[in-house]
């Protein structure tokens, strides 16, 4: 059965991002902020404590080095720095797991660095080289460069689908600085529909060939608890 | 027999800070700046390396949150968020231990967080906090907090003692912002009386005990490699 | 008669903080934060279009270096530097005035920095060092260094009355980290009072003595726009 | 006669980069980092006073916001965006100007903002709509963005040659993110060349075009200062 994955614990400082309180009751497994997009030492720490009390799976969600970004702009980096740049990351994270008698239970970059993993060569394969350390699944999409390096590399690949972006005619996501509300019932029938049929409708209303082994609600979206309720009936949970 | 200890792959970006290829091979334990005072991803990844290929034991050296103060500017940080402060270091420097096939030797928090767990309890229990998670040793200096709070709370004290710093009549360190060259011969006498005796002469002329189960020299003095080099004849290594 | 105030433009990146659009209209004078507590060069911007949209006076409202503390961790920082570091900002936030063909009307330092000034002599006259640059007036709070040296080295003293803080018994301002709601009636009656008679009740119940020619209200305080609104209305604006 | 200008300033906290001291009696204009690929509030201060010391114009040397990889990482970042942050940082160094009695010479975007403004249209259009704000020339080179669109929007062009850089067959300049000592005899006899035929042999041994109104060494340069010397001595200063 397909779970439910969210970008969680994107607060930094007393800014707040999404309604994790909200959020993790609903989902099976988190991607935490590693502090380099969002997030910092004191609310990755209270962000594990909270999987933890629900029981949720923790990942990283590691990112280019980009705060005030929020890891949305794209840069050039090469495949050993952006290694090393994932190592600390997915590191800090293990620290707070340590803490909380967790374990890591997945890697899933951040926005832009997963956004160029897709069709980046040198950038899917210094993921790989970060996940070579730590031994852990890698979440991705499918007909990208996540599915094909990912899985030559030796690394359980996770297929993803997204429940709260649009798709272009080519398969690709739609990534925008800022997610838009989308309807509730809406996301949750493509998510049955990819599940089941392994389709979505792009927005050039073109048929696209998905894979959803887990799906995505970004914890930024407005009204992702909504969402999240919705596709959580809709799997069957 | 006293080893010694360094502080170690204080270089950022582009910059650098210290001579790690000349003192490395001298030294029997790196503490490795974690990206908070000093350091980023790439500095940790190629000092663990450098450490590896001597056989050097890694520690970690965490800071306050202070890159352009290198760490020395005092804060007022509360007790659960400096030992998340310190959790993210420590498990970030892991990340590339686990790279490298190593394993984390020790704890010694840098500068002013050094000098504020000498006296300020909360900060000194923050440091257990932390250290309570990894299971390490804790460098510092005897008759001060670190000795005492430390060793109340169940960790391995491991007491330390300053090639290049001056101790004031109280028996503190004077600590400096940038460090000052020292005579190689004066600073191997210094220790060896250090570690035969257990004392040392502070500015004042007064004999201050000390305890120096390690040995420190700072990568940014200087002339460390010289002094590096003469306090190794003395311990007799 | 009194000016309303407000902390404003404490954005950061995709973070919101504060009603801006709400307040704006509402106050006389912002203060702008500068990068270093909150706020960043695009925000910085817009607040500053804000502003002239509405005939609001804009200030500077530099802060230490402390964005992940939001400027609210006091730290140890000489006299020369912290001027230096109040110089950047000021300077920075003078570049989006030139912009938009607006001036610089006055510096109010930030959180910890406010405070601090309030007690540390060095503080207070590397605020005037900078100060001194820009020729504008400062905010602060009479009985304080803020008043005492301010007015020593010459510069114009705008004493503050703060619409949404407790006073403690010695006439201090009680800051939190986090700012809680005030009942708007209650918080405009204070003012009426700290305006008409130069008093207001401390939480030990004691009568302490205040000066209002300007009223502080904080956008992060959560319904501030509702205590803005009052304060406006007892103000006789 | 041609000009020598030189990027100062970039040093970082406790870390020092290139022999300021050395340089700047031996250059005309100085381009002063602003504290976002290096430099912070006190560097930016000294070298300020340095260059008013030796009577040296100071023009602001802004960047991508990229501390750790010292603006040599190219990054996608929208026109406003980035007319913003340099807006930001051009500000922070008036500041300093102000305090010293000096005013604004010139803006010379450094690393990947300036590659990247060479041929890359919004981002030239950035930087002159941040020089539309302190009406300053803008230094660059001809036969590539910066040429023409600065041009075009009326601002001051001041042509740059650089001493210690390679030119690609393209006429485009060859940037590493470590820069190689030169022979400064050689690189004097390439400048000489440059002002006086307006040519330059590229790695691959064709003349490209140049034009020098002004003549560039990196104080990064390992033997900046003996180049600078060399140089100066073939300009006939």
């Amino acid at each position: 059965m397909a779970t439910l994955n969210c970008d969680m614990g994107e607060a930094f400082g007393l800014y707040r991002m999404g309604d994790d309180e909200g959020l993790m009751p609903l989902i099976d497994i988190a991607n935490v902020a590693c502090g380099f997009h969002a997030s910092d030492f004191n609310h990755m720490r209270s962000t594990v404590k909270l999987a933890k009390k629900h029981g949720v799976k923790v990942g990283a969600h590691p990112s280019l080095p980009d705060l005030q970004g929020f890891g949305r702009r794209e840069m050039k980096i090469g495949r050993e720095e952006l290694a090393n740049c994932i190592i600390y990351q997915v590191g800090a994270l293990k620290g707070f797991l340590e803490a909380e008698g967790l374990t890591l239970n997945h890697i899933k970059p951040h926005g832009s660095l997963y956004g160029m993993a897709a069709r980046i060569e040198d950038v899917a394969h210094a993921i790989c080289d970060a996940a070579d350390v730590f031994r852990v699944p890698l979440l991705g999409m499918i007909n990208t460069l996540h599915e094909t390096i990912y899985t030559e590399r030796g690394h359980t690949f996770i297929a993803e689908f997204y429940a709260d972006l649009d798709y272009n005619d080519q398969g690709g996501l739609i990534i925008t600085r800022e997610h838009e509300a989308k309807d509730p019932e809406k996301a949750a029938a493509i998510c049955r529909r990819a599940v089941t049929e392994g389709l979505v409708k792009s927005v050039g209303g073109v048929d696209i060939e998905v894979k959803a082994d887990t799906i995505c609600v970004h914890s930024d979206t407005p009204n992702a608890v909504e969402i999240a309720t919705a596709v959580r009936g809709a799997l069957g949970h």
